[in-house]
C-alpha cells in the first residue's frame, strides 16, 4: 500500500425530504449566494422552488445563474464569477448534476483569484482559496458531490480540462434525496451508472500493490452498480435501488476506495476529447473507451483483469487459460453495458469520422504528454484505443 | 435505506514515517498540548522520542500524562481535565491505541464542562464542545481514530460506558503508520482483530432493508480481515499485511460502512461488563461473546446469517438446510478465531465463576432497558448468552 493522505469533511445529508434541510445548512455558511442551475429541469419538478423556499425560510438571500449544460462551459463560469464579484455573493449553491457542481467550483475558485480561471486548468496556477460550495444532487454519476475535482469545457478550441483541489474544492455539504432522481430518465441513468464505474476501472487499475482492502472496496462499488442499475432501469420509482445508485455514485468518487494506491485516468482523457468534440454525455463516452482500453491493457496484468472477471462478474476461472477468463471480464462488462441500452462502438455513439489521430495528438499535447500510469500511453497508443473502440477494431480483439 | 447525516472530516496520514508530521499537524491547531500516552511502550520503541521530536521542531509545548490503560479510567480522565484547565492546554494529542484516544476524547469532552464529564456517559448532559484532540495510533482495534465515540470505565462500581459525539470527538487528525504496529505482539493483534470485526458484525445484523451496498462494504472489511490477520501471525515484521489491518480497522468503525442501516450494539454491551468486571481484552471478550450471540439470534433473520456464510467464508448454501449452513458460518468464524490464538468460551478466558445474571442486570439497568436493535435482549436473554458463551452452553447449540 502507498502512503496516502486522506481527508473527506463533506457533510452528506441523505434520503428523502432531505432538500428542505438546505435553507438551514447554507445558512450556517452564507446569507447571500450564487443559486447555480442547470438547464431547467429542476423547475419543472418543482425543487427549485423547494430550495428557494428552504433558503428563504432560513433568511438566505440568493441570485440565480441557470444553464449550466452537459460538459460546463467556460463562458458560465466567468459569468458566475463577475456575479458573484459584483453582487458580494460568497457562497455557492449547486442544484443539479455534476455539470452543474462542476461548474460551481469552477467559480468558486475563480471568485478570489486575480488571473482567468482558466490558469488552474491548464497548470499555470494553483488554487490556495476558494468560495464554500454546497449541492442539491438530481443525478448519481460524476461523484462531484464530495470530490475535490472539476471538469470544464473551453469554447475556444473545444478543451475539456480538469482541475482537483481536495482541501479547496471539496463541498461542505452536499444533499442527496434518492426521490429527486425518480424523474432521471433510463437513458441518463444508465450513462450516469457507467460514469460511476468507471470512476471505479480508473482505480481498480493500478501497478499498486498489496492494495486488497481496496480491490474489494472496488469491488463492493461495482456489484452495487451490477445489481441496482437493471433494477432502477426495469422500474425507475424504485427508491430503494435508486438509493442504492446514489450511494455508490458518491463513494465511487470520494476517493476512500482508491486511497493507498495509484490510479490511472487515462480513459477519461481518452474520453474528454470525444465529449469536448462531439458533445457525447461523458458517461456515454466512458461506457464505448473502456472495454477499448481494457482489451489494449489486457497483458499488463492479466492477474488484475481476471480478478475482476472472477470476482465482479462471478466467472469461473480458466487456470489453463487466464486471458481467455480476462476477456470474457471485458465481454460480460460490454454485455451488462449493452443491456443498459449504452452504445458499445464510437459509431453507435453516433461517430462517424475517423478524427483519431486529431484526438490522440490532443489528449497527449502534441504527444509531449503520456496517459495514463496503469500503462503509460504514447499517442499512437490512444490512436489504437480509439480504433479498438469502432465498430472494425472491436472485430481485431486485444493489440497490445 | 433508512435516511442517514454523515460527515468524517478526519484528517488520515496514513503510511511509513507519518509520525514525523505530528508537530505541523499539531501546531495548525494549538501551541501547547496534552500528551496523553499509555502503559510506556512508546517509550520502548522510540516513537515518544519521536513524537516529542517533531512537537518541538513545530515549536509545540507539551505536558504528558501517562499511564492510560485497556479500559481507560475515569479517575485519569479527571486528572487529564484538571491538567488542561490549570496548565491551559487547549488540545489533546494521543499517542497510543484505542485506549489512549479514548481517554483523550473523554478529556476533550469534559474541559469545557461545568460538571462531571461522566454525566455525558450516563445521558445527564450532552457534549456541546471539546477541545480539538489529534492521535498517533499504535494498535488496530477500536477504530476510535476516526470515530466519535469513546468507552471509559469508571472505577466506582465497575462501570463501563459508551459516549457517542460526531460532532464534537472525531480527532482533527490522525496518524496511521504500520511500522509502528510491527511490534504488537500477536495476541494483542489477534484481539484487536476480533475487535475489528466485532465492529462490522454490529453494523451487518440489522432489520433495516435494502442494504445492498453497505452489506457489501462490511463483507470487504470482514475479507480483508481473514485475509490479512493469518499474514500477520505468520510474520510480524509483514507491513503490507500490517497496514491492510490498520487501514481496515479505521473503516470498520469510520461509520461509513454503517450508513442508511440501524446497526445493533447489544454485544458490545455484553462485552462491556465482562471487561468491566474481569478486566479481560474486550476484542477477547468479543470473540467469545459474538458467536454466542449469533447463535442466540440465528432465527431471527436466517437468510442474513447465510449470506454472511456464503459470501463471506465462501460456503456453499445449502438450500434445503439454510439453518446448516448459518451455523457453518458461525462455526468457520470460531475456527477462524480459535486459530489466531483467542479463546473461544468464557472458561477459556479465565472465567470460572458464574455472574451471568449479575452482569444482565446491570448491562439492562436491572432489566429496565433492552439491548441491541437487531433483536431487543431482555434481561433473561442476556444471560442466556452468556450462557451459550460458557462451555457448557455451547454445547447445547442455539437456543432462541
Amino acid at each position: 500500500m502507498d502512503n496516502f493522505t486522506y481527508q473527506n469533511g463533506t457533510k452528506i445529508l441523505f434520503g428523502r425530504g432531505t432538500e428542505t434541510e438546505v435553507g438551514v445548512e447554507t445558512k450556517k455558511h452564507s446569507s447571500k449566494v450564487l443559486l447555480h442551475t442547470g438547464m431547467g429541469s429542476i423547475k419543472r419538478t418543482g425543487l427549485f422552488d423547494a430550495v428557494v423556499s428552504s433558503l428563504e425560510k432560513a433568511g438566505v438571500a440568493w441570485v440565480e445563474l441557470a444553464g449550466a449544460q452537459p460538459n460546463p462551459r467556460l463562458s458560465l463560469v466567468h459569468k458566475g464569477i463577475q456575479m458573484c464579484r459584483e453582487q458580494k455573493l460568497d457562497f455557492i449553491l449547486a442544484v443539479g448534476g455534476g455539470s452543474v457542481i462542476d461548474s460551481a467550483k469552477a467559480i468558486a475558485a475563480g471568485v478570489p483569484y486575480q488571473g482567468d480561471v482558466w490558469d488552474f486548468f491548464v497548470g499555470k496556477a494553483k488554487v490556495t482559496s476558494a468560495l464554500p460550495v454546497g449541492t442539491v444532487l438530481t443525478i448519481p454519476a460524476a461523484g462531484s458531490e464530495t470530490s475535490g475535482s472539476t471538469v470544464v469545457t473551453n469554447e475556444d478550441g473545444n478543451y475539456k480540462k480538469g482541475l482537483t483541489s481536495e482541501e479547496f474544492l471539496r463541498p461542505v455539504f452536499s444533499i442527496l434525496n434518492p426521490e429527486l432522481t425518480k424523474t432521471l430518465p433510463v437513458y441518463e441513468t444508465a450513462v450516469g451508472a457507467a460514469d460511476i464505474m468507471s470512476h471505479v476501472f480508473e482505480r481498480y487499475f493500478t501497478n499498486s500493490q498489496n492494495v486488497d482492502f481496496s480491490d474489494r472496496l472496488c469491488e463492493a462499488v461495482l456489484k452495487g452498480v451490477i445489481r441496482n442499475l437493471p433494477l432502477v432501469l426495469a422500474k425507475p420509482q424504485d427508491y430503494d435501488a435508486r438509493a442504492e445508485l446514489m450511494w455508490l455514485g458518491t463513494q465511487a468518487h470520494s476517493d476512500l476506495i482508491g486511497m493507498g494506491r495509484v490510479g490511472d485516468w487515462a480513459t477519461h482523457d481518452i474520453e474528454h476529447e470525444l465529449s469536448g468534440i462531439y458533445d457525447v454525455p461523458h458517461g456515454a463516452g466512458l461506457a464505448v473507451m473502456f472495454p477499448a482500453w481494457m482489451k489494449f491493457n489486457l497483458n499488463h496484468d492479466l492477474d488484475r483483469f481476471c480478478q475482476l472477471a472472477v470476482r465482479v462478474w462471478n466467472l469461473e476461472m480458466d487456470h489453463k487459460n487466464p486471458k481467455k477468463t480476462a476477456l470474457e471480464g471485458i465481454a460480460k462488462l460490454q454485455g451488462f453495458w449493452a443491456s443498459c441500452g449504452l452504445a458499445t462502438s464510437l459509431e453507435k455513439l453516433g461517430i462517424h469520422d475517423n478524427r483519431y489521430a486529431e484526438m490522440a495528438e490532443k489528449a497527449t499535447g502534441k504527444g509531449k504528454r503520456k496517459l495514463g500510469n496503469f500503462v503509460k500511453l504514447e499517442q499512437k497508443d490512444v490512436v489504437s484505443i480509439y480504433e479498438l473502440a469502432s465498430e472494425k477494431g472491436a472485430s481485431l480483439g486485444a493489440t497490445r
